[in-house]
């Protein structure tokens, strides 16, 4: 029986960043072939290919889509693009896995949750940091009444890659990334986190959004995510910048619960730090991505715990997410392996239930950065819908 | 000369928990001596006053405003007293060093600020926490400009003893403690830290307020503070409540400072959180209340630091606040004694500068209370004077 | 020209924890095919060469001896098997990585080392966590002379897998593992990690070795490493034990340096700490495999620094150890890829110096165990040969 | 009756750090007069006496000792002296507290412990860091069987004050402090712990001592202990050294308990950090004195713990030693406060237990350090009698 199962062939859009985290974790997925790379840097997509025995490249994607023997594709390039990679996908009857943000608008987002609805085809969007084990850990004992009724959640994700003025990228360029920065690539993932962990759903927010360089040193040459840490003093030009380097949420979740949270890209000292401290009236919890495999739980009448990741320890239902003994750290890579093999796994299962998020969470998401914007510049709260 | 200085004598009102903690740090101060304690519980009042040798005991603050031969009181008692004792103490010529908040509202401080302003006495209001050593070293790398520019503010404080709706103290009730409570007592602490070691004043906040225990047990007994943990269950009777046990509040310091703080007294598994953030262009910097004696300093192009206290590696203007050699923790207790040491030098040294919080920063505090209390209500960002 | 290089051709021998690692390692590595797994558990490796594409799958490591096709092997049996598969690899041509311990005994692996320095064929023995990021930058950093000279190292590693007397595992039985078990499997890493990052050696020891159970319950299933943790109570039978559950052992390197250090595998709550401390002239660092992607540095005339694993800050001869950008954590399997990668290049670059631990350093650890064993039989202290 | 009860009248010995550190517990506790300071730096004392109002100050302390209406005294003046003071103080019908080290050999302790053995006097030795409220905790649910049996112990106690060879105080000079340093100094504190939380002896060890310089420049200026790291270059001369820097031994407690200690001046970064780890046989601890207010617990079956200071979670009997609500840390100069109150406790109630650590506990420390030198010297394990 097990033999008998069908490989699937698999592109991956984009040879940035996220398109070689993807190949990598493609990889070490059963059952997955990556047939195809697409890229415009020829030279990186090439030798990609030859290392992994990739037999395909091009800069065409329709030409990809158009191939009967792909299943599925990866949409890993900027995000203006990703609305009409999958778009067109869809109408090729390929699975879908594109990262965050879905789109850059909320009704590109609602039309492809639209033409999704009305297929046999998985889609997924890349809310990796889901996958960390302590975080499925912490979400099942959540429902499991754990943390008895939630009554805040504060939290944020600060990181220092763009501190500087001369820091830059191209999601800077709101022409290319769309009109929100840091809530829509950072501040999304903690959203997406609050309410996946929590089950509940913002109902109103109030931003404050701050662009602390409103003019930014544009090097001449081209500079992938992150890697501007790594360059020296550039040839550059004074570019304006209006998408926001910060921003501060306070929200509600239905009529009890309240919410903080502070997305950065210019907090000197903090790479990735993902922070959540969720408050219930049994129980608390707190986590840090700069430290995935630590789970802090709070008490009022007991000491407190800490839980280090160790599959004997999980909650049953989050052991698989896991796939190392106590101890044995798992990282950032291993986020986006559980949630791409949980994504392959529906794709050959068709009646199984989605174990990973949709393109109705990139949706969701975009929901709420739009919401932002508007509280920002009306400087007031601003309803949501439960969608 | 040194034998020649004249000890100050003191008297304290109230001996609930703070009462007994001024007691502890005097005791501790050169030149001074503790003569008179005023509380209306007598036999607490007697058994200290026989510990310490302290000759005089009284349920009459007025008794002890009238002695001629004290020079200073310190007022522990309810916030809704505090004004007419430091009023009727000023009125007197005593020195006052005066628990937080300093009022129950700004109009009171208001006074007693303008009070002061025509005496040649001290007036300290006790917010104790700027005189942790880290947090004097802080202040002084940041006045060095080793941060740059702040950018950003985060932060909060929490306790969980106030979670259950069955744990009850006298600040639970507005007609006692005044209309804030969780703000007032702790969130105080938090801005004045921000002020204090930035340098900066908020101009503009929007709060969001919770009372997450609309209606909570009273128990028949009087509960001091933090003592309810240990009661077990009594007779008690439902009493609704009108302060909060949560605030969040999203502020800027001038057109580029931003900030965002959450005070919570229901935050499981917190005892006494106080934690803080700032982000600089140059460098930023953590601390943590229940970590006190370790700062993290944050930056972009080098390793993070811990810097453990030491006086060795202080900044050499914050040594003084430091009485223990390095890795010898020094705690809370601790930073009273260092608040009150300078209160009492500066009465032995009328012409010398105050480096201890005054009345006008007790008002302050309950400027930036009232206005969260004005934003909460109206749902709008409110505006702060100056000051 | 990159297109042009040979893809390798590997064969993996054992399906255990180890040999999946390996796998998983193989499949994220450039020009690499897993062309053959060898194994007893027939039903694991269909699994696996199904899921992963591989087509050979045999229980007769032989036959994958006598392919031509295949480059190179890796040895992930039970540590007995491991001299006979290895000295028949290399009489086969093959180039060889193998799990350690090395062999059982150091004369074993003193005719393994022989045997390769007359091939030109590469050896590897798996001390991976050499790899983590940090500590590979920790050894530049000691190179350039950071630390200064080296007074002291400290440290251990603790586990809690095998704390009750009803844990069992093939590597409690002496006849399969050899005659040390704790000293053997973690004790090497550490000794390992001690070794490489400081380049000097240890001179001469003392061990006090300890079997809290000498008798344990083996259930009458087999029990994979770790696994023992998951099962329920079981049918067992009553064995003792010969093979040691902790050791302490003090050390010398050289005139000056001393060190101490700790294994053991009953310490509860420990799931996988290593943890190392060394302490030079100029600075100390000190480092924990729970937290693998910190780097403490300890200074004594400013503040101790918390490096966070972030490219950007590494020492350049370190940053290729690093595939993702600042706070990305990276974990357990990414150290094994790492090793593994430089394996592999080397294997397509034959002069290049080896980036990897080599047999000789597998023979180096068996000379350490095998001291600790006559020095805890003896009582004394007993001197190693630099070799 | 509370009023009735006598204030007890007390004389410090000695006016350096640790003189200064039981005036300022001393003024903290009830029911205590410190009626005499005893010194030969006269300006110090005759400061200290000015600002305490102490009524004498001498150089003399036999005149303090024919002072009938002093009850008690402290000695905290360099180890060579305690013999002969702590002797004459029994002789004249004092009660004792005596820093640590109780003398400098074996046979002058014995003396002491005889001698006080005849007389109805109180008599303590400042094992002080007992008193960190954790550590009472940890001892009390060790007694209840919380951690099972114990298996093994670690730990150490790492300071920076004396890395460098330009680092001088008297306790470096054999002839002022005794043969031993870091071992009497430091190490018997961390074995005092051991002991007094297991409630196990040491029965057998092995040292391993080291001097990293054994000559030192010594400055022409008197040093007060930690003083050093504030100095400048100095005029100075070189001295050579015959105490350790450093010592490492390994001990049995019995026939199953094993355990392991690093005790070191010259660890670069660390302050004060004393460690120690309990493993048994049902759960484990851990416990650092730079994060004094915080005790892990780890478990095998469930998440570990982190028991952050709050009364209402100390065990019953250990909550008397916490005198601070929850999360307000308690410092190293509260340990002094709590230890010295039940000393005076225990003059007050003849008959009652003596709740601190007493001359035989010095001892005892005295035998292990007498071992160590032993051991060190022959390079063998050295019994110890159980005593």
């Amino acid at each position: 029986m097990v033999l008998a199962m069908k490989t699937i062939r698999t592109a991956i859009f984009g040879s940035g960043f996220m398109g070689r985290v993807h190949l990598d974790a493609l990889r070490r997925i059963e059952h997955v072939e990556v047939a195809a790379l697409v890229g415009t840097n020829r030279p990186v997509i090439e030798r990609l290919a030859a290392e992994f025995s990739i037999p395909t490249t091009t800069s065409d994607y329709q030409q990809i889509l158009a191939d009967p023997s792909i299943d599925a594709v990866h949409i890993c390039t900027p995000n203006t693009q990703h609305f009409a990679m999958a778009k067109a996908a869809f109408l090729a009857g390929k699975h879908v896995a594109c990262e965050k943000p879905l789109t850059i608008s909320v009704d590109q987002a609602q039309e492809l949750v639209a033409l999704a609805a009305g297929k046999a085809l998985r889609n997924c969007v890349c809310h990796n940091l889901r996958y960390y084990p302590m975080l499925q850990h912490l979400r099942r004992i959540r429902e499991d009444g754990e943390l008895g009724e939630i009554l805040s959640l504060q939290g944020g994700y600060s990181q220092d890659w763009l501190l500087l003025d001369t820091d830059w990228n191209w999601r800077v360029d709101s022409s290319i990334s769309g009109a929100s920065r840091c809530m829509a690539d950072i501040g999304s993932h903690w959203f997406d986190l609050a309410e996946h962990i929590t089950g509940q759903r913002v109902t109103t927010l109030l931003a404050d959004l701050q662009t602390f360089h409103p003019i930014r040193k544009q090097p001449k040459q081209t500079v992938e995510s992150f890697a501007n840490k790594l360059l020296g003093p550039e040839d550059s030009i004074a570019r304006p910048v209006d998408t926001e380097d910060y921003g501060a949420v306070l929200f509600h979740m239905g009529q009890r619960t309240r919410g903080s949270v502070v997305a950065s890209q210019a907090a000197a000292g903090r790479k990735n730090r993902l922070h959540i401290e969720i408050y219930g009236t049994r129980a608390s919890a707190a986590w840090d991505q700069e430290r995935p495999n630590e789970l802090w739980i709070g008490h009022r009448e007991s000491p407190n715990q800490i839980l280090l990741k160790d599959p004997s320890l999980l909650h049953p239902t989050a052991r698989s997410y896991a796939d190392l003994p106590g101890g044995h750290t798992e990282g950032y890579d291993d986020t986006t392996k559980q949630m791409l093999k949980r994504f392959y796994a529906s794709i050959a299962a068709p009646d199984a239930p989605a174990e990973f998020p949709q393109f109705a969470d990139g949706l969701r998401q975009l929901s709420i950065v739009s919401a932002e914007l508007e509280s920002h510049k009306t400087r007031r709260w601003v309803d949501l819908a439960a969608l």
